[in-house]
Order: structure tokens, then C-alpha cells, then sequence
């Protein structure tokens, strides 16, 4: 039989990274191609001893039995407290939502306003399953040009004066996929600018606490006075992905649409997922697991800034981030980081390639994504090694033939 | 700030069951509105068990990192074998899709196939999360007529040829919110006709095992040769509801096609969830729990349908199912469940309007929706004699206006 599928479906593939990870059940590929959190931070002693402790209240029929589309009232209250860390303050229950990781988040608010053919700007690059989900809407993504301390400005007013954009989406702190971070100006322009205009900021925050350099600033979500600003963050980078929680904080009437949107995706967030993560907040098991976290990942990352300065060829730019788990590279032009993949995986080493994070990929072959939190410190130089020689080679060769 | 949402919000409100739920926080209110399972039939100590093995094992860190889309190997396998108790032979892990809850696996379906504008033609009357999720993708709901024992065949096809519909979603056992079941003659000429005319057929079995009357029956997609029916089923009414799990099964280019959906809504089920379900079906615990639960299901529907016979008006006319959770009552013309239902909140007893599970509701206000699992038998009774006294006093003051 011949389906008739959703016009949705045809530009609708799988994403790299989803992709590549069904790739890596080979034990011999170093792996930095993916988003995983290092898995020795993730605090399994913690979670085991939470969970049995669920297991054993009296409670346990109400973590088995229907739960609140919200989320548990008393998760919702605590988050309300949590998203102070990000600056953001007076927010009640009504303006939070437990959403299942930041993906759901992200899908709810775009379910929210999008219809096919509305305009999202996003930044040049942004988070490639941002794309696929603005994909599935039929929406229309502009790139907004990016300087080293987030969103070019006068290019922002000018496509937002060109698209009337529905939607701002941004990860202003330790971008994926770049590792950039916005300045607290910049952040303040553009909660001022999004608000004139009546755009809706979607700003995603899954990596903000995972900061092992530099200053914390605060969230554009906090620089809200217009309430159009929606602000997403997750647990799995903090402590565990497989759990799938997250919290999206806005404007009561945005979080009630989300609701009556996520009733009808997967009519709530699993409860002994929501517990596991309420605990854990609530016995203050995060501040300590993170400043061990931090040590380990700016230890990696200075692993990987330094293997890079050993074995990769001299024209290869990158960023230097002061947190959050990836850098962004850059080859001269010629080198198709694309069609080289296959020959990296051939070499047991696999990175994505950084085409799938631009909404417009056209001539931006030449970059490359690395993800440093997953492989360990010997990995990283081995795995390095292995990209550098490959790239190396590719650029005598572009050198050769020129 | 004037927010821009998207068309699809125009049609979306909160279901009528969803925000019922809300307003149980009342311990006095006696609900036959929800479609909770019974408190006693949640198997919290083999669940218990299970989660402290599973967070004892040396893989607990797997459980606590990514997982992938379409779910653990290990489980879609069990699954495959698994939907041989719906009579389907024969699948092999790439025709299974772990998904959220039964809820999830029609929501993919649908972003799989349907524009704003398709066709999904629906039974007369259907499950009203349906309708909703049909709304979220500005689908249009077609009502089919309903016989005693399933879909009216003729007017299946005058519809199909009428509307060419690219769906038709059906609940044949135990359908919510009828409580009947189609007959095996029925699902083949289903299975029969939707190929022939290139329909997809939804086949949503959440209450499939919860028969504590009469024969097995297999399923539609049992039946199917051409690979159009996609069948849908849920562990939240024979396990837990709170773990969101339940199983997609169809042809493998369906499932990598919702697959792809799934990575955009939520990423993957929770691990944790997925173990659990797993665990529990590995372990051969079902088939006994079944046992247990259906015998109180048949005693709690035995109570209310003698409850019924005692204390509702003789005009009042409702199903007697072999399965389920659902009664599915009619009044005379004239009442209207509809407008009764805040002063049945006030007698501290709740049930819902029918008049939410019809694609055209006009004048379906007389019809209710009762659940008898979720209240005990003493609470079946006192809640029951209420709404009698209620529609009693409705119906002396309809033949007094005669």
C-alpha cells in the first residue's frame, strides 16, 4: 500500500545525532558526536537511594496512578524556586510547567504558535533538533548572524522588520552548537527588542549550570517585562538524560496553552521520573554534584583545547568555552567535514558535522561540532589524533591541487 | 503583550476528563468521570521490587544516560513477542515502537499523516482525548454509526467513498466510551474494506486484557495483509498509568516514520519507565495480576450495573459490557447531562457529558460516560443512588412541562 503522509513528513528526517548514536553500540569509536553527559557525573548512588526511598513510602499508589498534566503540585512549587538560579524571580506555580526534557519544551511552545509558513529565527548556527522540530510545524527558519558574544543585533531588527517572526529561538548560554555565551547587554537588547516587536523568545537553557569558567549571568527570562518570553531547561545535563525531566517558565496564560498542548502528546511526565528529580532538587543534592561535574567537564575541555593545539592542522578555528559540553570548529574552505565523516567513523573517531546546525546549511560544510563531556581524557587525545591526521591530510590534498 | 497563537489553539481546550481531574482533589467527590484504574489492581509491591533490582544493577548508569528513540532493544524485542496476545504474529522488533503511553502512539500517527483539513472518520461516539489530538492537527472528525457490536459497515463505506479519509480511529474492545466490543466478523471486514480503499486504520487497545466476560477476540491488525492498520496499546490500565508506557506496532516504514516523529516530541520514554514495563512483562507477573484484576473489575462493574438497575430512572437505557472501564448511558431526550453535571459536582458525584466523545455533538447532550473502576462498590452504590435521585427529579420535571 502506498502511504499518504503529512506534508510535514518530507522534510523530515532523523537527526545526525540520533542517528549516529544508534551507530556507536561499537565500543571501539570514540564518540564525539553526541550530547551525553559524562557518565561519571551522572549520580547514580544518589538516584538509586532516592528512588528506593519512593519505592518504600506510603505514597507509592499515587506515583503509579494518573498524575497532573502539569506536573505534581509540589514539583511545580519547588521549580518555581529553582529558576531563580537562572535569575529569575517571583515566578508562582502557574508559570511552570514539568515538561519531559527540554525537547518536549521546546515542541510544546512551537505546537503553541507555529503554523505552517511562520517565520523562526534562530541563530546561525543553533541546535540541529531545534530545526527538525521546527520542521515538523512547516515553519520557515532565518539564521540571525552570531558575533562572539551572542546574536548580532542590528541583523536581529533587520530580519525581524523583514519576517515578522513569530518566535526568537536561542541558547544563550553555552550554545549548542558553539559554546558561546551571550553577554548580560546583549541579553537585556534583546528581551528589549523581542518585546517591541512582539516576537516570542524561546531561550533554551539545558547546559546554563554547567559553568566551569567565567561569570554567571542572568537569564534573558529574567530581563522579562512583556511576558514573551518562554525559558526551557532541562535536567538531563544536570542529572540524568535517560530520566527526561525538564521545566519551561512563562507567562501563566503561555503555560496554560502548553498544558492543554502536552495533554494530548503524552498527558503527563511520567511521576517516578518527576519524583526522582523533585528529590533530588529538594535534599540539595545539585550544588555538590555540580561542582564536581564542572571540575570534570573543564578538565575535559581543557583536554580537548589542548589536543587540538597538538594534532590539528593550524588552519582548523575553534571556540574556547567557559562551560556547557561542545566546541565549534571551523576548516578553510574546501574541506567537506560532510562527505569526511564516513572516512572518520572508518577511523574509529566520529564528530557531526557542522552543516545540520544552520536553518540556511549552503557552503558551511566546513565546520564541525565536538562534544568533549562524553569521552574521557585519553579518548580525547587518541580521538583528536585520529581527526587531526584525517584532516591534515585532506589539506595537503586541497593544498596539493591548487 | 497580544500573543499570536497558532490556528490549531482555536479548537483546543482542556479535556473534559483532565479538568474533571483536577477538581478530585475533593476526597468527598465520588468520581465515575476519570478512567483510572483501581487503587487496589496497582501492583506497587512487584513494581517496588523491580525498580530497587534495577537500581541495584551494575548497569544503572545506562539507565540514567540516553537511550534510544524507538526504545530499549531488549524491550521492543519482548514487545514483539508480547502483541501475539492481540493475535498478531509475527513481528519483529522493527515493527515495534515504545511509546509514551497509548496517547503518544496517536499522536504520532497522526503527525505522520495528517494536513490541516484531512479526514479522520471516528465511531459514534469515540474517545474524546482523541478528538482533541485530532483538533491539535486541524484534522476533521467524521462520526461513523455504531451497532451493538461495532461500526456500522455500510456507513463505514458511504463515508470512506464520501470524505476519502486518510484515517479511521477505532477502540474495538471495550471501546472508551461505550464499553462494546466488535465482533471478529466486524475487524475482518474492517481490516478488508480500509485496504481496499487505502484508509489507515488507528487501532487504539488500551482495555484489550481487562475482559472479565466472554471471548477473546483478535484484534484488527491481526488481520491486516496490506500493512495499513497501525495498532496502539498501553500498559497505564494493566500496569501503571503513572509510568507512561505503551507499545506502537505496524509496518516498519509506519514505525521509522513515527520514530522520526518521536525524536522531536520527546527524544525517548523514560529508561526507567521502559525498564519497568519490561521487568514486569519479562518476569511473567501480568498474567497472574490480570487474573486478580478483572475479577474486581467484573465485581465493581456487576455493582454498578445492579446499582444502576436500582437507583437510575427506568428511562435510562446503558450498555453491559464484557471488558473495560466504561458504561455508556442514555437519557431521554430533553436531559442534558451537559448543564446537570455542576450540580452532580455539588452532590459530590461526578460522571461525564457524553456529549465530549461525539465528532458532532449536536444533540448529544442526554448521554453519559460512567467508570466503575476507579470508586470501591460501597462508593458505587452512594454515588450511584445521587445521580439517580438527580435525574429522577430532571425527569419529573420533564413530564411535568408535558
Amino acid at each position: 500500500m502506498e502511504y499518504r503522509y503529512s506534508g510535514r513528513m518530507a522534510n523530515l528526517n532523523g537527526t545526525a545525532t540520533r542517528e549516529i548514536f544508534k551507530l556507536l553500540g561499537d565500543p571501539e569509536i570514540i564518540s564525539f558526536a553526541g550530547g551525553n553527559p559524562a557518565i561519571e557525573c551522572l549520580p547514580t548512588a544518589r538516584v538509586k537511594e532516592i528512588t528506593n526511598e519512593i519505592t518504600s513510602s506510603q505514597d507509592f499508589a499515587r506515583i503509579l496512578q494518573y498524575g497532573l498534566t502539569a506536573g505534581f503540585p509540589e514539583f511545580r512549587e519547588l521549580l518555581a524556586e529553582y529558576v531563580k538560579t537562572a535569575g529569575i524571580n517571583g515566578a508562582k506555580t502557574e508559570n511552570i510547567l514539568v515538561i519531559s526534557g527540554g525537547q518536549q519544551g521546546i515542541d510544546l511552545a512551537l505546537k503553541t504558535f507555529i503554523d505552517p509558513g511562520d517565520v523562526i529565527l534562530v541563530e546561525n548556527p543553533t541546535y540541529l533538533a531545534f530545526l527538525q522540530i521546527a520542521n515538523s510545524y512547516e515553519a520557515v527558519c532565518k539564521g540571525v548572524d552570531s558575533e562572539s558574544d551572542g546574536l548580532d543585533l542590528a541583523d536581529l531588527e533587520r530580519k525581524i522588520k523583514k519576517y515578522d517572526p513569530k518566535i526568537l529561538y536561542c541558547v544563550p548560554t553555552f550554545s549548542n552548537p558553539t559554546g558561546k555565551t551571550y553577554s548580560a547587554e546583549k541579553r537585556k537588547a534583546i528581551a528589549e527588542m523581542t518585546a517591541k516587536y512582539g516576537v516570542i523568545v524561546i531561550e533554551d537553557d539545558p547546559y546554563g549550570k554547567l559553568r566551569f569558567k567565567g561569570e554567571y549571568i542572568p537569564s534573558i527570562k529574567s530581563m522579562d517585562k512583556a511576558g514573551n518570553v518562554i525559558f526551557v531547561s532541562s535536567f538531563s545535563k544536570i542529572i540524568s538524560p535517560g530520566n527526561r525531566t525538564g521545566v519551561a517558565c512563562a507567562a501563566p496564560e503561555l503555560i496554560r496553552k502548553m498544558e492543554i498542548c502536552k495533554q494530548g502528546t503524552d498527558l503527563h511526565t511520567p511521576n517516578l521520573s518527576q519524583m526522582i528529580t523533585y528529590e533530588y532538587l529538594k535534599r540539595g543534592y545539585l550544588a555538590s554534584d555540580l561542582e564536581r561535574a564542572v571540575k570534570i567537564y573543564g578538565k575535559k575541555k581543557a583536554a580537548m583545547s589542548s589536543a587540538i593545539a597538538k594534532y590539528m592542522p593550524e588552519e582548523f578555528e575553534c571556540t574556547d568555552p567557559d562551560g556547557g559540553l561542545f566546541i565549534w570548529g571551523k576548516f578553510p574552505k574546501g574541506i567537506d567535514a560532510v562527505k569526511l565523516l564516513p572516512e572518520a567513523v572508518k577511523r574509529k573517531v566520529a564528530y557531526i558535522q557542522g552543516s545540520v546546525f544552520f536553518a540556511e546549511p549552503e557552503g558551511t560544510e566546513n565546520y564541525i561540532r565536538l562534544n568533549y563531556s562524553y569521552a574521557n581524557e585519553e579518548q580525547i587525545d587518541v580521538g583528536i589524533k585520529r581527526l587531526g591526521d584525517m584532516f591534515k591530510e585532506q589539506i595537503a590534498n586541497l593544498k596539493g591541487r591548487k
